[in-house]
């Protein structure tokens, strides 16, 4: 279960608030590499673990810590807004057509239905969709799922460190960053513990790859029009990296099957033509 | 651009249609680790890649390839719904609760929707939204993706292996399984021909670590209730698997800063109260 | 504006209460070619209607109808409704196992979310969703929409015809699938008052085709992997549909031009070897 | 920020695992009556809380509540999904149909990509929105969406107690149904501070009534094609809830305009005959 | 069934066409909080309304109106867009970067897909998904449901005329919100009649409280870190407010239970060091 | 099965990068009118298609070409992203408010998720769901739904053509609005081999039409409150379009029906006052 405080994991602080910036940050909470993608996923993670107990512990734990991230960022986005316009009247008045360019580069959901507060949306308005919660059963390929969120989430924070010129958000950014080095290192440490890539790999290592067919496990098969060899690399010679096989590269030969369905059922809804 | 040659890529036999396994095989086709997202991801990932460009190249076939995978998935569908019945009323005749059985067990748009064909939807009959397409512009990060994306794959196509006694759904799917076997393998790769765990880690890699909060880089942090402190590991002590730091445990001591967003602004919808 | 009078449009009888078939009926309600869409699609384009007025009143005015046909349907859902099993402890005391088949063939949320009622989904609970519905702003484009729809609607409607012995129900879809006759044909005749194929296409016919790539206009292109020609038919010879040009067949030939983007920008959250 | 402690809220007990009963408590989870939703729900609130800071404390407290409930539910669903078959071969060799109507009536995203345990969707294997996350930044409109939220969410509690037998399963959603009931008076009390019937509503209350159209605020108007009375009830006649008007019943007549928007502009992409 | 008669149930009038505010009015028409989401909740419930007729005659009654409300917001949304930039080439000949802000600030929706016309979307141009009709089945929960979607909807509704300048536009809000001053009255209303806090709380009053655990009916529990006690208020102390019971406060002491799946299944698809 | 040759189809030149443009290009790639739906749109009905296999081919042949169409639009994307502002703080230091208004106009995706390269998204950033996918199963039904998706998609990509000023861009579009022509033309040439509009509609023509109500099958009826005559028009009078009816205009008489589902089932969650 859970707890909390009332108190946020590291400060927030804004010097001059900018909605642009603030519907740039609701990228980081309701995005696909932000914080309730991955709070959730941990926690889902955590609760569908089997075997050593230790990686429901390890998950839950850094659930705990991504739930206080999307505060933080909550937080952030509301200060950001406290600039933002209300009406456009006040503009007329001004003469000022910078209001409108201001208004018009908001997510109007932040001021319409949120009334200036942080939402579980992306930074263009749409909201966060749980299907983006990996959590497999596979312990391993919820590590794999881990690693990308976190390398595309710290994507993200760099490229919001980038954009912002803003003392305190540089700071809150600069801390969110770290956290990100750490939870890359962290997973690919935990696939370190289940095997590293001979170990763990090929994902699931429970299939015994006998019945796979073997002769297309570790080929690098080209499908240019031209015939040509697909482009050479480190993927198409040498041993594999899940030390198992060793790296061809060939062409795929098509089957002599084509697809035919035949005719359509009676009663299916289609044209008679079909049947 | 793309070329077709109306063959399949590989055999697709069906010894006994099984409107059951159809509705799992769709899993495949429209689920977050089906065919229709590597595709996707692939060619959408190359369409953005920069720098060297076989890393495009690489990425564009690979993406042919998977369509070829959606194509055979499609067809075993349609075959495995050949059995499917289409009245309720022929079931009552033959007093054979079974068939409503079958029925119920389907996903009724391949039935009502498609006419006994595939749809790109996952077994539940959920379509696929594209924004599970992670195609981040930076080549690394793509790849963590797409080893994630690998993994569930193959996890996916062990359970349907696992799940169905059909021979030549069988035969199919140690085709696939294999091809996904290589997929993990390749962008690993991909991944070292990037430098691997020390040279592209933390990605991006582009941005300076100096900027962040290096003391919490590599500091694995318990949010445990009791202030115990977090379960051990490989990431709590040691060098850091990107070779840039060394793993620390502790806890995080919460910022002093109560969240406070004082009062609402007048006309910005609140309560008077707020005010 | 609207009106109602709390009478059926049409009688609703359900002689045999069919759980399943609920979850059929739900398609035409909640489905992308069910009633919602298509009320809704008929109301927004009438609101967005330019030009000759009688098409915004034409459009409204089936608007309304299909209202109705809304109401229809979500009452038959609740009929069929009335005999599904609320609890699977009844079934074990009863040690029919075939309840269970008829629990798990239902849309779950129609007994959890709605106590035997209706819903805005499909038969497998997949939410209606707006996007679906087609207001392009351009009649002809709108008036090919819901030729499709109904199209799509009417094929819907004979499925479910097919599936059910209920002579209720048959009564029911025997009604819709009239209506639906009449609406294609009813776009179909707005089509011909717009010009029909020669005068409405290519929609939009406000556009000087001398401003199009000509050469491209009614060419028939193959993509054929091996070179050869696509499948012949009416598309590739003859004058076209539109009376304004003649098929041909062809091969495309790309152009030379290979897609790179060069180099990342700095601080855009590329990996550095992508700069 | 947030911690955890490894430790259920309340005991989860599943005497026999019930594959079909996962599924329905799904619906608890990702549902939108779910727990996802209302963790979730008094968490942004309560990000986005201004004034009085005590609402935020109550949310916040309430939030983390919430998120043990989920934690609670997917242990159960994964309890209940021990039972689930994950071969249809074994169920040829058995000659046993349920196994197929068990398969059938299941999630099979539950078996196929979660492998066996719970996840963010609903009973139909619909993944949560997050777009059902009201947070409105008017306190008094959040309390109502709560009282909702509850009031939904011990509807479902109830059909989910109804509907199994199996005594732990039980005794967990006797736990969560006190909890509902607490909640909904909760938010009910939290009106009650807000300044209740009279003080809070119309909602917002700082917008001066004046300014709205007077005669209509407290008029019931019919909508009836024959001009028939609407029906009559409390909403018709006697002091408005609110207490600051009086509740009368009439019919609205319509203006005179007719909505029509003139010719389509040129180049806007409508057909000639538009324009 | 439905009729309609091609009028604007109130007069709506645009003086000075503003692209920004059609994009905000969309909120009103395709945000949750929006009329589509009233409009089809109140046909829903009045579809699936089981019980004394005069709730299903109440709220279908009320769906007609607000299917004109639609149409009215739909009519204003065409409006303000008459003045939209088409072009940016003319921009360029201006040398007038104001256009660009004004074309940047659109949903560009608005004019590549229905040219200058309303959509079923919000503000930010997300199409509305018809997960948001709450009919539960249940008509107390309705209620509530109705009771907030109001409350959302005015504050809305006082949100755009705070924004807008435009005397037509005032105006039509200003009939809007006294519509929703009524409706929240209405539902409230409706609860009254189903025997108001005492009577129909806690819904459902159909489920006999000895049932609940009791201890937790009527608890404010702390979840707070420190084991303080939560913020004081109504719902800590004195009766409830359904009358049932009287509120006590406390904290939550955990099971014992620590969440433990065990080891996971051979041919599950996990690891194998999962099994 | 496909291949590809890192081509393009037709070149891509970008004079002057524009990023509003870029984002109004998102539409004709991941909008419902755009080239992921017609590319897989065309891909699943070919893997469904029955009946006579030209179709088959036809269909497959030209989802390869718009898979090419993807590609170049993408690449278009991204080269008109090369301008877009990266940071906020080179704005303010240079005092050009405009490139806030740049920035603000983007889909901010563009540049935070994907690094200045082209999504599956459309022009606000709403991600493509793949229902918009229409396979039906009834060959027909099919190709009007193609017909439909050319029509939007001519009207889209005119749309843009009349948006910007660039050369480079104008040049692509006169290629994509060509191929808009003949693909209109393609399917509507197919409509005719399946016998045109006598011949396949209604549609399914598989249906016995005695089995419909024909009293209401080609009956124009009427929905005004006012009980006014319908407008007339074509679809009011003279031989129906499919040739087998003759239109009438009449008005609908309601059934005596009133809707009532009587009470609610105990234990179903109803307010006891309803059962």
């Amino acid at each position: 279960m859970f707890y909390t405080d009332n108190k946020l994991q590291y400060p927030v602080r804004v010097e001059t608030p900018d909605p642009l910036f603030a519907r740039a940050l609701q990228q980081a909470i309701g995005g696909v590499e932000g914080e309730i993608r991955v709070a959730m996923q941990y926690f889902f993670q955590a609760c569908g673990a089997r075997g050593n107990p230790k990686f429901r512990d390890l998950l839950m734990n850094t659930a705990a810590e991504e739930l206080g991230h999307i505060e933080m960022l909550a937080t952030a986005v509301a200060m950001n807004l406290e600039g933002a316009p209300l009406s456009m009247k006040e503009e007329m008045v001004a003469g000022d057509r910078a209001i409108a360019a201001v208004m018009g580069g908001m997510n109007l959901k932040n001021l319409l239905s949120s009334g200036l507060s942080a939402m579980p949306v992306d930074s263009d308005g749409v909201p966060f969709d749980m299907s983006h919660i990996y959590a497999s059963g596979n312990i391993a390929a919820d590590m794999t799922a881990n690693v990308a969120a976190e390398a595309t989430g710290r994507t993200l924070a760099v490229r919001l460190y980038n954009m912002t010129g803003d003392a305190g958000m540089k700071d809150m950014l600069q801390y969110l960053i770290a956290r990100d080095t750490m939870h890359q290192n962290q997973w690919l440490a935990a696939l370190e513990e289940l095997g590293g890539m001979t170990g763990a790999f090929p994902i699931p290592n429970s299939h015994p790859q006998a019945e796979e067919k073997t002769e297309f496990s570790y080929a690098y098969l080209g499908f240019q029009a031209d015939d040509s060899a697909p482009v050479p690399g480190r993927w198409g010679e040498g041993p594999s990296i899940d030390g198992k096989g060793t790296f061809t590269t060939g062409k795929l030969h098509p089957s002599d099957q084509k697809p035919d369905l035949g005719k359509a059922k009676p009663k299916s809804g289609a044209q008679s033509e079909q049947m």
